[in-house]
């Protein structure tokens, strides 16, 4: 089971230790996160995606609520949300290579953001399942480096309209 | 002085706890965050935007890169690096502002990700800089919530080729 936490915060050092911590010291994974300014200056989210059981969500759950500096935590299914992650990587090209590279950023919305002679800085902002996909049409090519966010996600429209 | 460390470390609970609490012990800012997966399922790799002075920066590489489960640090300047961020913002729009708001997100290539009567959900990837403008331009018309990752980084593809 995955799931989704969005965390409010209170934007000040410390407080990333505190919830790290709290995952750490009772072993639950920590798939991804990203941490970052929303639009109260005073105010970061961490966004955590967890796998486990409902029991240990549940358990997550209810202890980030008892922490002081949280100021609020909402989870989302995958199914609510809407969800985005964003990957660089860089790849090493060749002219036998290059037209196969442009067909599947064209067919796949990523963008080369960067190039030189030899190189390129390949960017993609889509679901976890089609960034990996990408990853995964590039393993015959020379893959230099790839990094990646956490993922971020948001309760979809038609959910806030109810 | 603000400066972005990519730092690769290995993929297990724990480690980022570590490294948060090193920042916190030590009252070094973190700006931004982000962790992901690499091309190597085993190994993570946060990217930190940290600013203070020129002599904090260096303690912080310095005290990086004596954790044993740290395998490589790295640190770019602005100016050598592609650096991009991710953001998401459910705003509530109406018939009156709907043009405005698809003229701005076209002029920022910024996409609508998902729509209802009326919601929609923006998503930007662009440099930090850009994604603060684009937060500005919509502080007159209704924003319901951002969500941002962190900063992610790779060396320019002309740095590559040295």
């Amino acid at each position: 089971m995955k799931k989704i936490y969005s965390v409010l915060v209170e934007n000040r050092s410390g407080v990333l230790c505190k919830v790290a911590g709290l995952f750490s010291r009772r072993s639950f994974n920590i798939d991804s996160l990203a941490v970052g300014e929303t639009d109260d200056k005073t105010v970061s989210c961490m966004t955590i995606v967890s796998s486990g059981s409902a029991h240990t969500m549940e358990q997550i759950e209810k202890q980030l609520n008892k922490k002081l500096d949280i100021i609020k935590v909402r989870t989302f299914d995958e199914s609510q949300s809407i969800s985005r992650e964003l990957m660089l990587m860089k790849v090493k090209y060749n002219k036998s290579n290059r037209k196969d590279i442009m067909e599947i950023c064209a067919a796949m919305k990523a963008d080369i953001v960067d190039m030189s002679k030899n190189y390129m800085i390949i960017q993609i902002c889509d679901t976890s399942d089609r960034v990996g996909n990408l990853i995964d049409m590039f393993q015959s090519i020379s893959v230099v480096e790839v990094v990646r966010t956490g993922t971020l996600a948001l309760t979809k429209c038609s959910e806030t309209e109810q």
